[in-house]
């Protein structure tokens, strides 16, 4: 009885408020960042992990390694553009390139629901091979569970990545600077409207594909041409308005964008009015906002359109001096607004 | 339709006899194991995976980095000796352990079911702190998602882990000879009866308590003590018979072991006889087996004590000739049998 008065009393989100864990502490809103920085990151504080970046960054005899972890949850498993095995290599490959690695290892955990088709998870598995090799990346460890039927949907899957890192930049919230350029690679929301739409039957004209892609190539790339980056964030979960509310956060600075200069293909655009949902928190799996220094802007955004395929790159705003709004957007119509991080979660399950 | 057929025909299982995935495939028999060797490593095959150690390693700019994870779905959450969230951090550590590897970084991923309650996920994630602190080990990167109620059960952790390797050695299977000695450093059954006897609300004179132990601290000595270790490998899922059947068959060697010289606790044995279970195929999350140069045996074998609680760290049997059998036992009668690998699952969700 004791022990148990202890652990509600100790516990560092107020349980009478919280008793479960809901879904919304997992969409990627100020509930899971509520819960992941004042449970999870401060019970296991260290520096690695004060540093609040998608990989953590240790040096081991003299190199820099990177390290990252996701699970994979995603339903639908199969999606226009891709399906829960790519997705798992592309997310960490992608989580290690925002740190400016270059992704080397992954490992591939599997957690199966008895009764999965066994040819379902045989196409999973391929796919993640042929991601993983078009990215130059090896699969070196791995494990797999099966479950009791009900006990899990279908496949989760799980990878840690290891990267190198071999520039000499200092890439984390911690460099930006007020005047620094904010570019973005390509449209937004596209992944989250191609899985919401399966998962929802709906039909649009043309089919939406996920915007699931690595991202290592055109970072690697970004920073052999010397370009001074000091942040870069890929916009999965909570998409661009969440993570720029993180940044902000954590740079101690405030963020201005245009909303006229942020890509959202009409087709996104139509789909997100017609389910309620703003692009701006949508989450995208090949998309990454760069913190550049203002004068690499213009280089910096010639090298992303050669990685680009439709869509261009763009410069969708910038860093100015600490106000009491982290994020402001100058909207279409001329209007300053505040972009807050959502409260709760907007799509489930995403990634 | 000719998608579909080619992903049929190309499947390395058969799926007109296995169309689905069965528990028995995560169960640590030869299921599982055929599950793995064919479809999972033979498609990610690279020499890092194909070395079939617990942990891989790779050298990156001269240091050697072990690499490893494995995820947990045990059920119950809870048992006698420990957590899931303990059991995560251990058992990555004694797979980093396993390769002789100094264990520096974990990652921790949870996925959680909605609904968990607040104060229970307090306690696991204060658990796998404190268990990490006294390894000397540091949770640096993470994930945290949530799925609905029913599509996953409370919840499941994944950890992958970062050692480095400081020894000259190269510990793995095919480092095994004839004439090599077996060492285990203590009684098997625990973990897996601990388990089942929660699970099944089973009720000892004693209470079994869960074998779960970082083996990091017990393997540094024997290094540091230039102890000719070949090959290690922890008694998890499938217990000493699985993990000897996989070591005999990668090395090409055979296995003659003494039954009368492995320790079974009395209450263990007790539980194993009145659920039809074989403590040789029981999961244990802190036992161990080494292959010893025959010279260092019995340096090993006292180091091995000074580690110990209770009961002693023993040798039970050694290395032969390669023979048709990979893993024979001597019984406590005298008669030779075959310790065969399970065909399917004896315990699921056990780690």
């Amino acid at each position: 009885m004791e022990k148990v008065k202890e652990v509600v009393l100790s516990c560092p989100i107020p349980i009478k408020q919280y008793p479960n864990v809901l879904l919304a502490h997992g969409g990627g809103g100020k509930l899971m960042h509520d819960l992941i920085e004042k449970m999870i990151l401060a019970e296991f504080t260290n520096p690695m992990l004060d540093a609040r970046n998608d990989s953590s960054v240790a040096d081991i005899n003299g190199t820099r390694l990177a390290f990252t972890t996701d699970s994979y949850v995603i339903h639908p498993i199969f999606f226009p553009g891709g399906n829960i095995g790519s997705l798992a290599v592309i997310g960490t490959i992608n989580d290690l390139a925002m740190s400016g690695a270059r992704p080397l290892f992954l490992s591939a955990s599997f957690i199966l629901e008895e009764g999965l088709p066994m040819e379902t998870l045989w196409e999973i598995v391929r796919s993640m091979q042929k991601t993983a090799r078009d990215s130059n990346v090896q699969i070196v460890t791995g494990d797999t569970k099966v479950v009791d039927k009900g006990k899990c949907d279908k496949i989760f899957i799980n990878t840690a990545g290891i990267g190198i890192i071999e520039h000499k930049f200092n890439i984390s919230p911690q460099m930006i600077q007020p005047g620094d350029i904010l570019l973005l690679n390509g449209d937004i929301g596209r992944h989250g409207i191609a899985i919401i739409a399966v998962r929802e039957g709906l039909e649009f004209e043309t089919e939406i594909e996920s915007d699931s892609a690595p991202l290592a190539n055109i970072v690697l790339e970004l920073l052999s041409e010397n370009i001074e980056i000091h942040c870069m964030r890929d916009l999965t979960r909570g998409g661009l308005a969440s993570a720029l509310n993180e940044i902000a956060e954590t740079a101690g600075v405030s963020i201005l964008i245009e909303e006229n200069r942020i890509p959202v293909r009409e087709d996104v655009q139509g789909a997100c009015e017609i389910l309620g949902f703003d692009p701006l928190y949508v989450a995208n799996e090949g998309r990454f906002v760069a913190f550049i220094k203002s004068a690499d802007a213009d280089r910096a955004l010639t090298i992303m359109e050669k990685h680009s395929n439709s869509i261009k790159p763009c410069i969708i705003g910038e860093v100015v001096n600490k106000r009491p709004t982290p994020v402001l957007m100058k909207s279409k119509i001329g209007a300053t607004r505040i972009v807050d991080m959502l409260s709760g979660e907007q799509l489930p399950r995403i990634c």
